[in-house]
């Protein structure tokens, strides 16, 4: 890189603290073009599953590493099998190699949005000024985040709960498509995620400008499609349950992983964020693909969720 | 009302079901001709503290009832000391005197805003919305009130907890002066509510258009504002602490009755929800009578908040 290119260029914060995992489930990555100008400058590891033979197609200008899933059996060698089979959570993998302090991950299927004044949202940046400014888990702040910009605490909040909490997880939002159950898709075929349906416009209404932390002691849906962390403190909980060929469940991959994420963060005191950035989904997955793959999991959900509501660590439990 | 007039105005919801209480801090309910539109068609409940020799000024055409000091007095006997004297808190008598429902409550430098899109924010029909639809103390939904129009409960969300709760209160935001404690009016002279200070703009950019449902466990900083709550379900538990003259706190009398609010609104297994409707806040009062006011309650916080944290009501508690 030339002087004058990197003169050019400022050094985007983390830059050397943070990977980015994607999964390619097409076999291209061209949507990394219009995330070009907020990826560029950070490493990118590419967990590709299915036909190890098959090569894809990755933007010139990137810098990454790939594995396959030859790479991922080369790896971890009978263990391997934690690692789903041609599912998306095979992302956990890039994970678990990565060495850096914080990751990102983000679906191929997302595209820059934009806010309503029309400028492109660099998610990146957001989720980074979310992990690295503190949480409030222990009391609710009405006016949202007190720690973003022009914001702060409101009357009644105590003085002493001020200081907050450190911030393990962003968990990014999604215009256009809505990240609905296959039940909630076959019941709305034309909703998206908006007040109203609008098909040829680009902003949908209900952009919410808004970062908060999810309470301590509650549970929240995690989705794995826009979602940022601290891997040096929260990581090897952020192991996505295993789903794909040869098993039961679909679709519950990132669920699993946030409800332990969850229950962890809040026995260590740290929080977890949700609302912005906002990412473009791009489009809806197959409905009825989706319910064969969730039909198990609909049962199991139901009695998985009132486990992790009673769940209780012991205080020597301190390591995640 | 002649009979053409009554078919040019449709009556709105829940007329017969809910009081308007608002508290004259000066000599005129001018305020009202701005909420014309909105709460003609409700009954007022106008509670004027301070000296009851002065008449204050209501706008005409307005369907209220209104009592003073005396009034409280004769009504309460000896029993009229628990109605804080000099001091917004008073409101809560309007609460008692109630026969209806639903109680909606507003200040009176509380004025009609603007949504983004110019568009006069009738408040009092959104709490009516937020207390008709159920809330979801038990489980976070990502993409906020899953029950307002076009918006869901999202992947993963529990089936069998998408009934909801009955919702008790609806909390409504402020936009302009936020609601600051004096040190930190002390400290931001010139903040608004807004990510910038824009003194000559009219809607600030913080509009957050979304309500939540504080979850379970959680307390929250409910300010009397702006506010609405079912006062068959409730009500006995929203008595604004004791403050104003003789008092040696001030300042915490919403603050007080919404952590007792919370505290069994939890334990009942009720909903609050907090975000929409904002009302325009016209100014901040003064942050040097503030201090005074507040001193002794920022002591008093650091142990009222741990109290109500950890109280846990038995099991034979059933009702407020």
């Amino acid at each position: 890189m030339s002087q004058l290119y990197s003169s050019m260029k400022p050094t985007p914060v983390l830059k050397d603290e943070l990977d980015i995992v994607v999964i390619p489930t097409i076999l291209n990555l061209d949507f990394l073009e219009m995330w070009r100008p907020f990826f560029e400058q950070y490493h990118l590891i590419i967990v590709k599953d299915g036909d190890s033979s098959r090569t894809i197609n990755i933007p010139t200008g990137f810098d990454y590493e790939l594995y396959n899933r030859n790479d991922i059996n080369r790896i971890l060698g009978p263990k391997s099998s934690c690692i789903s089979f041609k599912d998306s959570a095979c992302r956990c993998f890039g994970y678990m190699v990565s060495k850096k302090k914080y990751i990102y991950t983000i679906d191929d299927d997302c595209f820059v949005a934009k806010d309503p004044s029309g400028k492109e949202i660099n998610a990146l940046e957001q989720h980074i000024k979310n992990l690295l400014s503190p949480s409030t888990p222990h009391f609710f702040n009405t006016l949202y985040d007190p720690y973003s910009d022009g914001a702060d605490f409101v009357r009644g909040y105590p003085f002493s709960m001020r200081e907050g909490a450190i911030t393990a997880v962003s968990h990014g939002l999604w215009l256009n498509v809505p990240d609905y159950d296959a039940p909630t898709q076959l019941v709305k075929p034309l909703e998206r995620n908006s007040r109203k349906v609008y098909l040829s416009i680009q902003l949908p209404i209900l952009y919410v400008d808004a970062v908060m932390t999810i309470p301590k002691g509650t549970l929240f849906p995690m989705c794995g499609m826009n979602l940022a962390y601290d891997r040096e403190l929260i990581g090897p909980a952020m192991y996505f349950g295993l789903m794909g060929d040869g098993q039961p469940i679909g679709r519950y991959d990132d669920m699993w992983a946030g409800w332990c994420v969850k229950v962890i963060c809040d026995h260590m005191g740290w929080g977890v964020k949700t609302g912005l950035p906002y990412i473009w989904h791009s489009k809806a997955s197959n409905p009825f693909v989706n319910l064969r793959k969730e039909y198990n999991g609909i049962f199991w959900l139901e009695e998985a969720i009132p486990f992790f509501q009673s769940v209780t660590l012991p205080k020597e439990c301190d390591s995640v």
